[in-house]
């Protein structure tokens, strides 16, 4: 069986098709990067990934991180790979140059860690954990500590980790009870006391220093979410001339016994009096957490997609390989490659339109990152950042459900083979169960978007939105293609029933908010069933045209192949939006009703 | 968290209302039973699943079972456990009082089979694989073999297993290519040789003989299923008087090492020369396989239902002790128990409706198998052997599908905890995710509707089912209640789109089978889908009866809560049945277009 491939071309296509990389270049801030360039470093990058990270993605899953007496112990080869990865430099390429980053757009980030999650989730957490913590830093440190910390976190040199939750706060972050106080020393330093749990990370032996990110309670501070306050605590102290000095009072004092994502050390970490430096103002961390949000969401979005990508691969390679039955018109006494099959066909088709879907949704996400910091036009930017906004939830929460459902539907693809561990896609299943419970379980993010995006400009962004999809439906129907005609017919009914939802939703909810509570999961799978459908209409319309212009080849069966998938798509599985509505707009009233 | 406690009010519902266990009694077969004896056995048997079996779960699925040098030890418990389960006499309930069987009905025998399966799935695996090869004896093999294994079979002392697996003949059963001989010794018996591989319990520590039933080929027997011949091939011989001799040459080589299901034994046989035995005819063992294929398909569809109910109660249970957030119309500052949380409830409510949908459709389905032994009417005989076949792929593989969707809603609802072995909650979803793939993948039950159910009869046997639909709607209709009224109009919606599919795919699955291969697996979804919304109609039909005939009390609060979860169910997840409509009547056409 062939190992893992990054699907540079697929991200190519959207790349260039979906997403206007190439626009990008045009803006000041990226004057300097061209899309070629961008290329060659994936395609560099891709093959690190395929060589060193993806090989080691069993066997950790096999040996997982362990602990003993406080210190934690990667599997086999990740502590090289991973100093392999800070000599390439790879952690710092979305980051600006002033801490030593490649100053490349944030979308050029968001595909390297598709493939670094593809190749390997487990290992990937670390890197992607850091990037967080950079992220932090970089919008709301002092330039003190930006220059104490970030040129060694941007190499790589240093992880970083973000520890919010405690045993009786996970998605009520505001229920966190560790304590900061002020440093007996009077050095403007903090003394933080508290247990966090499920830190990815939080401790290992890949690195000379871990700097957790935590939240805790400064004295008097008020309750809930408003009374929370962000904190550097180094796990080794740094001198004024960052130097390493002592070891911080804080320790991992035990890892997880988890299903998946073994090599991956869940740790629970005892903060005894040590001590921390606070970021920004006080009581202000939870609105810092919330710029960076959306940047986490994206990348536990694009997980859904790795680890989906990963398993078709591996179950497209299978089904050319396993014979077993016979395919329809095949010489009697014959046993077919299951790839012959219409009902595995139908599998293998299924994942590929999902995860193509996925890929389109994240990267779009990814592009408003950047046009929201970066398009010289104001309005623009403005615009950017409200659908990045309201696609955020829908890169997390559908991207990680259909990870599920990808990653289940190869292990189907494999059979009984596929329950036994050796075959390793059992691991991305597994795997893949995580993504829709961490980083803002799927739940909250349906709430996250009837809750907080549908109102945003008093339903306008919304709005806006769906009148995107209705034109892209048009636009398909004025193609006049036979090709395409269904796409644009179903996608017109997609938007039909999307509108109806959100409408329903927005009259309703001012009604009572409960009715949008009650509706919010299944809104949420068909606005992602709905949010594919349109991008992948767009991708067909993008590779009508490249075809009708010309192309031939290699480059003309992929445009070919991106037709066959997003009509697929758009008949097969769009119409499952409409299966949603009813459940929309039930109401709460067999909720209440119900006795557990 | 309180421990699995056996749903016996919503069994006996379901007994009661859905099927008519009552009725059964009224057959010469079952006259000596009563439906107050029958309750009073399951009773019985919910304690001791409870108590002795289901305590066992987590330990087995920690500890496995273990293989060395041919031996295969169970995890520590299984065996005390298991000979307490032949000293109760628990596994001939359902069996013949000639062989020492109880004479129950089979539906009894599957009620204890959804408990015991709850309980423990990994264990239930043992005896659940006994009985199946009862069921083979009892139908195919001569009075000879009766005697010699069906009594120390039905106890238990004995377990037995189906070997039909091999490397490459899994799906593809017709490609066995194990071999048998007639013996050299002239006393008819013949020698096996050939590897089998996912073999249940193929060698363990619990009993004192397995009774291997191994499918091979004679010489010169024809390619493919119909040169399949069915042997009896005991682990210890067993002489003229039932006295166990010498070790038969056969061993386990080596077990798998799975996702789940960890505490069941999966070996991989080797019969080297084995001294076996033909059950009746050579070439007739597919045929042979076939008359129990129904039962067997049966008991893995409540695996599904076993699991989901397993995962509901612990997720209730978790719900009603974990706070966090704040429920809607809380006071400030306080954390809400989490069933309280629209969401949850919302999780927990399909999770309940889907798992009472699944007892539903098994248990009709079982009613039948006895309908169509024992009824005095030759054409309500024939009747209900037809809807059995038809309804045997719907319990199977809507069954265990949604055993996957309402474990991984379980999981949902613990977050981060679920995740974590310790809770448990991650085993059901692990175990959960083989019954889609073992006894017939979920795409073979597909087929099997759509290629030989639906053209039963020429499409008669169907119809009457859609009637059936049909009327039951109407009846809600009629009721008069506005309670019900939402289900009798989505049930009608339901029973129009899966009439529509259904004759699309007879009338275009003549022109061309792959237009029915292609559409197989969403209409077997679809047809689940709304199967499920009849029987939990009918049972709120049977519920809102029994109101107005005066139920009062627990009763009454179990009758109303049946209501609930039927139009829940209807209102909220059968309307997705429409949305798999587009999908059967798709045809062929971008599956094969794909290039995988």
């Amino acid at each position: 069986m062939s190992e893992y491939s990054a699907p540079l071309d697929d991200i190519r296509f959207v790349l260039e098709n979906v997403v206007d990389l190439a626009g990008l270049s045009k803006f000041p801030a990226y004057e300097h990067i061209d899309a070629d360039t961008v290329f060659g470093v994936l395609e560099e990058n891709a093959r690190f990934m395929e060589q060193l990270v993806a090989p080691l993605n069993r066997s950790g899953d096999i040996q997982h991180s362990r602990w003993d007496a406080g210190t934690v112990t990667t599997p086999d080869g990740f502590r090289e790979a991973y100093q392999q990865y800070v000599s390439a430099g790879w952690g710092g390429v979305p980051f600006p140059a002033d801490y030593g980053g490649g100053g490349f757009p944030w979308i050029v980030g968001v595909v390297m860690q598709e493939i670094m999650q593809e190749a390997n989730l487990a290992f990937s957490m670390c890197p992607l954990l850091t990037q967080g913590a950079i992220d932090m830093l970089l919008h709301h440190s002092d330039e003190g500590q930006k220059e104490k910390y970030l040129p060694k976190m941007v190499t790589g040199e240093w992880t970083g980790t973000m520890n919010l939750t405690e045993p009786q706060a996970g998605s009520d972050v505001g229920a966190v009870a560790t304590k900061a106080v002020p440093s007996a020393d009077g050095d403007g330093s903090w003394r933080i006391t508290g247990q966090k749990i499920f830190i990815s990370f939080g401790e290992h032996d890949m690195a000379d220093n871990i700097i957790h990110l935590v939240l805790a309670r400064v004295p008097d501070a008020p309750p809930g979410t408003k009374g929370i306050s962000c904190f550097i605590v180094p796990k080794v102290l740094v001198d004024d001339d960052g130097n390493l000095g002592e070891r911080n009072s804080l320790q991992c004092v035990s890892i997880e016994e988890k299903m998946g994502i073994n090599a991956s050390p869940t740790c629970v970490m005892a903060y005894d009096d040590a001590v921390g430096y606070l970021i920004g103002e006080p009581n202000a961390g939870m609105r810092y957490m919330f710029t960076m949000m959306n940047s986490a969401r994206l990348s536990v979005g694009l997980q859904g997609l790795a680890l989906g990508e990963r398993a078709y691969q591996k179950a497209v390679a299978y089904a050319h390989e396993r014979r077993q039955g016979r395919a329809p018109g095949a010489p009697a006494g014959t046993q077919s490659p299951i790839v012959e099959l219409p009902d595995v066909r139908r599998m293998l088709l299924t994942m590929r339109a999902l995860n193509e879907a996925s890929r389109c949704i994240a990267f779009l996400n990814a592009e408003c990152f950047d046009l929201a910091l970066h398009h010289p036009d104001e309005a623009v930017r403005q615009q950017r950042s409200e659908l990045a906004d309201l696609l955020t939830p829908i890169t997390k929460g559908w991207g990680t459900d259909m990870g599920v459902e990808v990653t289940s539907l190869a292990l189907q693809v494999f059979g009984g083979m596929g329950y036994i561990e050796e075959t390793g896609v059992a691991q991305h299943y597994r795997d893949a169960r995580i993504a829709p419970i961490y980083e803002g379980t799927n739940g909250i993010q349906a709430m996250d978007l009837v809750g907080r995006k549908l109102p945003m400009r008093a339903g306008g962004v919304i709005m806006d939105f769906l009148g995107s999809i209705s034109a892209t439906a048009d636009e398909v129907a004025a193609a006049g293609s036979d090709e395409l005609a269904p796409i644009g017919a179903r996608l017109a009914d997609g938007h039909r029933v999307l509108k109806e939802a959100t409408e329903w939703l927005m009259t309703n909810g001012l009604a009572d908010p409960v009715n949008v509570l009650a509706g919010a999961t299944p809104f949420l799978r068909m606005a992602g069933t709905v949010t594919g459908g349109w991008l992948l209409a767009r991708s067909a319309l993008a590779a009508q045209r490249r075809l009708d212009a010309g192309a031939s080849g290699d480059d003309a069966e992929l445009l070919r192949q991106k037709i066959v998938t997003a009509r697929f798509y758009c008949d097969q599985l769009l119409p499952q939006a409409d299966g949603f509505l009813a459940a929309v707009t039930a109401g709460p009233t067999d909720l209440t009703a119900a006795v557990f």
